[in-house]
């Protein structure tokens, strides 16, 4: 049987399919509605399923692609020849190496899957998981906050080799442009003709929960003189910059060829949030002529899910400029020009208040240059488009005061004061966490939602002389503290993570679990500890999110010991 | 047993190693004397070894790593733990992820195999490749000029996943300032303070012999004011630069941690030269405030050899400048500032002539930023440097008007022509072929070369209206010509390759060779055609490189079309 679906035409999947509901059970406010299904690549430590691989999302329910690729729910769809080895990688580049309209139809596979049978719409829903329970054991995991055993761990969704960042804002660039250069001229000639953008770093791009160190570099010492020199030191003025990226799917053009606007709307494969973190007094002494460099290169921060173009698909609306003047040249011009009515959040928790107080709030639409645009640009001198790369719209600022993107525009260069409940900020301190979150919703669809992009700022690591001198709070071995080991003497299991410890020089306490008077079954342990009644049981808390993680198996525990102690 | 040489301080290894010769027979002149020992990737269409692998190389035959492993030429390496599993990669970057000494090590190793028996040094040869005939066989491919069944394909080293071009050469700086900035004030500030660079484009980066298509883009109107706006069109002001460039080694330091220069040092694996194609008039345009982007991401081409710093220490010199003044700030000391006297030079080759005549030589030592100081600028912020990442050195103009390192200084911004021949040049025309060389030689010591970076350009894809017709002398498919099947109508091969060619729809001319009547073994045949006596075979033209192919063995020869027809 040929899986009809993937003759459907692609705008048309969706439209039919309104008030959406699924059996499995959720909060109706959730980012991931049945109308979203969003990709992504997570591991499940403590569990068999420890290595990464790709998985999808409804409300707080994790739900493992890899696992159902293998019951052979997804073998019905044309042109993704193994379903399997697709989604048991650990990224989303074979998957996003397909044409579109493989996406489509996986995604549109999934809601058939997760619709509730009486649901009203154009779709048959298909039995095979709701009334496989064994199966959604497997491929289930429960991410809501009331559950204290989550052991989802969430990966970068693909291996990027290139990510570039553009400036695509008009707001933002016209706000810099006034501050750094000339008020009256504050858009450079080539700005309203091209999508400006540079080529930025892809080693330090990270998954939201990540920490990010302070950077150092050299600081300019007059600031209205660069010729008096520079001085060595920790940047003072960090900063975010709220973004909305997106992920090339497809097959790679062939060098030289270029993308028109309708291929590259074909290779689009979806979005996530950005804070492109900034290091604006690194960037001041460094950037001319050659443009941003160390001052962008230690951190960026993505949210994990990838919101496909069909989810957003719903949400299309028109950019806030009713159309782009100049017109552009005909290459970049765009017959559907258009962006999605996605509101963003930008929310800064300070170390002292524990509450996350919001700064900032504005819209994709605000975006002059949108991302057909964008990747159509990128290609137009022949330049491959790989599957995985990484596109950035830039700061994202609206016409308003709150609708700002940045601390540099916030703080309007440091002259203002940003309130943050008791406390105020210019740049970012120590200790903040950056939170950015975005959705779309509309009258009778399910919301479509990014989740959470967020990142804590820590203190940079201290040198003495040429020789660096690590901060102990932040070697990598120090992210994990206060170790618990749940065991038993005579337990060989138990011993296995013991000397696992040892050997990494990890000191922790032993929580002895009796098993001959079966302390294992005991409300205490089975309930508070671990319902499989097992040992061992290690426990540690992760200082980057402040979470309390607790691993069980013994296998697993190692494994991820030797991921956190490897450096 | 041990094998002792790691025990050895890497910077010996070598000293004591003067006239070393090999037993290999070999050109005296060649760049890949035994001193040199270089690393690339290779594969061999046409033989069964038709996956890339790990090769050396010493004069003009190319040595198989992945074949001498697996006879365990490798074994006695401490910590390479499995060196068929790291000579059999398709790529570099698992070697390169090892420490120095291990570099080192396999380095020395290789020597021993290679030097003959009466050599004056302190080395102990190891008969076990020179004896051993077969495995010779196996492993050794001709690549002099003078044979004509050449069957060695050259790859990129690496997969570089991230890839940074400074701005190193002090000359160069100061012209490119002279020319669009303040002749009075030609470099910036912050120039003489760090070495200034971006971060450039990973997929674009191709091996020696690729061809490079003339990028589009926007080109401004009116030389002398952005604000009347840009045309669509191919690029007018193409230009090579010459550079060198080299791979990061090592495992990649924590995020948020510096490298220091002492680590730097230990992270530089090798170097290659490095055409750092730009496009003049789409830079104009484009470039501020963020720096090159279109008219550098569409082509970069690399030598495919890479040369370790221990067959470069040897040729170790003071760079141009005696001291750098400012002293640098202390993180960017380096107390052993140096560099390498690498002879450098450009030739180029119009089509109507045929005739590569220099345009340009230069010497890697007109840097003012070395390597070390480039890399440890890199990670200042904490940036991850990965194996596998390329970092180069920007265009390396020297002060004399012989050795500028681009046609952008060489016309003085297309004020002056270049003579080239019976032609002359202002920026490169379609046909030409941009051939860059570098080699370190001293009296008493095998010369250490790059072998040769060369790319030609072609014209650009034309296109009508939004939509690329392609210019059908660009695709991929008809690079290759003029198919000529040598077969036996009886073959079940030959009818194999029949069938394939069908499938891709390629015309070609069949040739029959009746195996009945022994033609096989005729001289003709024999001498010309396939020594191995065999059908089939498969001939054709590489319109790139101009040369005439030749294809053994079924398989091999499906392969080869399978992939050169793939697009």
């Amino acid at each position: 049987k040929i899986y009809n679906m993937s003759k459907m035409n692609v705008s048309e999947t969706g439209s039919d399919l309104k008030c959406l509901t699924s059996w499995v059970e959720m909060d109706e406010s959730s980012d991931f509605s049945i109308d979203n299904i969003p990709f992504g690549v997570c591991s499940f430590p403590g569990t068999t399923n420890a290595r990464p691989r790709c998985c999808t999302r409804l409300g707080d329910t994790v739900i493992d692609l890899s696992t159902l690729s293998e019951a052979g729910l997804f073998d019905v769809i044309d042109h993704l020849d193994s379903p399997t080895y697709t989604f048991s990688r650990d990224t989303l580049n074979n998957f996003m190496t397909h044409p579109k309209q493989v996406w489509a139809d996986v995604r549109m596979r999934i809601i058939e899957l997760l619709v509730s049978p009486t649901s009203c719409n154009a779709l048959t829903p298909d039995a095979r998981l709701r009334t496989n329970l064994p199966l959604q054991k497997t491929a289930f995991h429960d991410v809501s906050s009331e559950n204290e055993y989550i052991q989802v761990q969430m990966h970068l969704p693909a291996t990027i080799q290139d990510y570039t960042d553009f400036y695509s804002s008009r707001e933002h660039a016209t706000n810099v442009g006034t501050m750094f250069r000339d008020p009256a001229n504050a858009l450079n000639p080539n700005w309203t003709r091209l999508p400006v953008g540079y080529h930025g770093r892809s080693s330090s791009i990270f998954v939201s929960g990540h920490k990010v160190t302070r950077p150092c570099g050299q600081l300019q010492l007059n600031p209205t003189d660069a010729s008096e020199g520079s001085e060595y030191g920790p940047s003072r003025l960090l900063d975010f910059e709220l973004e909305v990226a997106f992920f090339v799917g497809g097959k790679p053009n062939p060098h030289g060829e270029r993308l028109t606007m309708e291929q590259s709307s074909e290779r689009i494969f979806g979005f996530v949030l950005m804070n492109d973190w900034s290091a604006r007094d690194i960037q001041k002494f460094e950037y001319v002529p050659l443009g941003p460099f160390g001052s962008k290169n230690f951190a960026t921060t993505i949210s994990p899910w990838i919101i496909t173009t069909m989810a957003l698909e719903k949400y299309k609306c028109p950019t806030s400029y009713e159309a782009q003047e100049p017109i552009p040249l005909e290459y970049l011009q765009d017959k559907d020009y258009s962006s999605y009515d996605i509101e963003l959040g930008v929310a800064i928790m300070s170390e002292n208040t524990k509450e996350p107080v919001k700064v900032s709030k504005s819209n994709l639409r605000n975006l002059y240059w949108n991302a057909k645009q964008q990747l159509t640009h990128h290609s137009v001198t022949g330049c491959i488009m790989n599957p995985g790369d990484l596109l950035a719209s830039g700061t994202i600022s609206g016409s308003s005061t709150e609708s700002l993107g940045s601390m540099l525009e916030l703080s309007w260069k440091g002259t203002r004061e940003v309130k943050l409940g008791p406390e105020v900020r210019k740049f970012l301190k120590d200790g903040d966490t950056v939170i950015m979150t975005g959705f779309a919703q509309k009258e009778g669809l399910g919301r479509v939602g990014f989740g959470c992009c967020s990142g804590k700022v820590f203190p940079y690591v201290s040198t003495s002389g040429n020789m660096p001198v690590l901060d102990s709070s932040n070697t990598t071995s120090d992210r994990y503290t206060d170790f618990k080991l749940y065991g038993y003497w005579r337990s060989s299991c138990t011993w296995r993570v013991h000397v696992a410890l040892n050997c990494k020089s990890i000191s922790f306490t032993h929580k002895e679990v009796d098993l001959l008077q079966e302390d294992q079954k005991k409300m205490e342990y089975a309930d508070g500890v671990n319902p499989m009644k097992q040992v061992p049981v290690l426990e540690c808390t992760d200082t980057v999110t402040g979470d309390r993680l607790r691993f069980t198996q013994s296998l697993p525990i190692i494994d991820f010991i030797e991921e956190a102690f490897s450096e």
